[in-house]
Formats: C-alpha cells, sequence, structure tokens
C-alpha cells in the first residue's frame, strides 16, 4: 500500500523527515488504519539523546511530518478524494508541541495521530508515541495548507 | 570560550543534537552572552522542507538542545557557581513548543534564548530564531533534571 508521502507532489518531496526523494533524510511513510494514521520508525543507535534513550529532537521531527501527512490524509478524506487525486494537498507546520512524559528507549516506535480538527486551511493533530506498547511522548500540532510564499516562483 | 555542552559530563555527551562524542550528531555550541544564550547554526543544504527553506525538525532539534544548555547555565547561574563545578548539571526536556511564524531561508541562524524561571528542578526557557535578522520562529521549553531513571545503573 503505498504511504501518503508517496502521493506528495515531486516539488515537496524533498523534506529531510518525510520526502522520498531526499536521500539524507528519514523518508518516513506514514499509512491510514482506520481513523487513525500510523508510522512504524526504527531509530540508529546514534540517534540518541543519553545512552540508551531515543533522541528528542527525532521523536518532534518524526511527530512533526507525521502529523502533516496526517493532515493531508484527513484533509482528503474531508473533501470526499483519494490521495493524489488534483488538487494535490500538502501541509506545513504552524505550531509543535511535544510533550515528552517518560524517556523512549531505542527501539521500534509507533506514532499514531488523528485529526481532531479540519478547518479550510488548518487542521489539529493529535499524536501518540508508543515504545514497547507504553506512551512515552504525545503530539500536538497545528498544520496549514501550504502557503505561498513556500512555492517556487 | 568553552560551550556550555563542552562542560556536560562526559556519560551524558552523546547526545544527537548537542552531544560533543557523537560523530554523527549536529555537536551544537551554546555560549552565554549577557543574560542569554546563544547558538549560531548553519543548516546544510539537504537539511530542508521545502526547497530553500530549513527543515522545521531541524529548527525543532537546536531550540530543544540549546534550550537544555540555557538551563543548565541559568542553574549555575542561580547556585553562584561556575559551569563544570560538582555536582555537574544536565537537563532533559519534559514539553517543547516551537510556533514556526514564517518559512526559516536556508542559511546562517541564531538562537537567542532565556531561562525566565528557574526551580530546583524544572526551569522555564524561551527561545528565539533569527534567519537574516528576521525572526522565523519562537520556542517555549521545559527542561527539568536529567531523571534517575535515565542514568545507568
Amino acid at each position: 500500500m503505498r504511504a501518503i508521502q508517496d502521493f506528495y507532489p515531486e516539488d515537496f518531496s524533498h523534506c529531510f523527515g518525510c520526502g522520498r526523494l531526499n536521500e539524507h533524510g528519514y523518508r518516513i511513510k506514514s499509512h491510514e488504519d482506520g481513523d487513525a494514521v500510523v508510522l512504524r520508525f526504527d531509530p540508529e543507535p546514534y540517534q540518541l539523546s543519553v545512552p540508551g534513550f531515543t533522541y528528542g529532537g527525532l521523536i518532534a521531527s518524526l511527530i512533526d511530518c507525521h502529523a502533516m501527512a496526517t493532515a493531508a490524509a484527513a484533509t482528503y478524506r474531508a473533501e470526499g478524494r483519494e490521495p493524489g487525486t488534483e488538487p494535490p494537498l500538502r501541509f506545513v507546520t504552524a505550531r509543535l508541541q511535544v510533550d515528552y512524559l517518560k524517556p523512549t528507549p531505542i527501539c521500534p516506535l509507533e506514532i499514531r495521530a488523528r485529526a481532531r480538527e479540519v478547518g479550510a486551511r488548518k487542521v489539529l493533530v493529535d499524536a501518540e508515541l508508543r515504545a514497547g506498547g507504553e506512551v512515552t511522548a504525545r503530539g500536538d500540532v497545528v498544520a496549514v495548507r501550504l502557503p505561498d510564499t513556500m512555492r517556487k516562483p
């Protein structure tokens, strides 16, 4: 099954977190699962904060990009469209909040996100990160449609 | 002048963002400047969100680690101690909030941060990111003393 990021327009597929065309980046893949959107990610051993635990900046990055995919998926759904239909949808982050509830071990991670509000321009997304089945971080993200100031002339 | 991260204990100097011993990481350096703490960072061309603009996950990571250094510096000051004196101070993030006010171009970045409240266990930090002299993002971060659950046995 194609990921939400696989439907991003080529011009906007270079993001370090979620761009399929950025060979240096994380190239995360977000998939719809019922009313949620799920991301699975295995941190590298060097992506640590203190020994044994996942780097908080990586956690913030994953939640951020995954929330943008969740916003796109929710908006396609709200508009009764399939991902990939025209015009394409691409969101950027207006506000990112991450609560680090407890240390996140370095192990396979799962983030489940849901859009709690889908507006014409703005989507609010809740995300929950689990490590070994335990919730270790929560995200609250404001996504907005890609502004014209970020489009190439 | 030594950076605040240069005084982190060796065991806690492996962080991907600010650990001087993590050869894969950003190895940021935060320096005191009056009542503020300053970080300068040059993003790599591939650390982008959409073409021309800095990756938001990198911005969140820099604000996060720089805020931890700011919390350490403010606490040393509040305790009337020089950085590097015993016992060492090391903070981790409880909450990270970043407001992306406008797109951040890929150019030399400067983050200035200040502790607005220094508690016994918790420090609140405000951060402002400038690109080309313009404020493009703001951070509001809650730092807490490294919990025992993150210390090696």
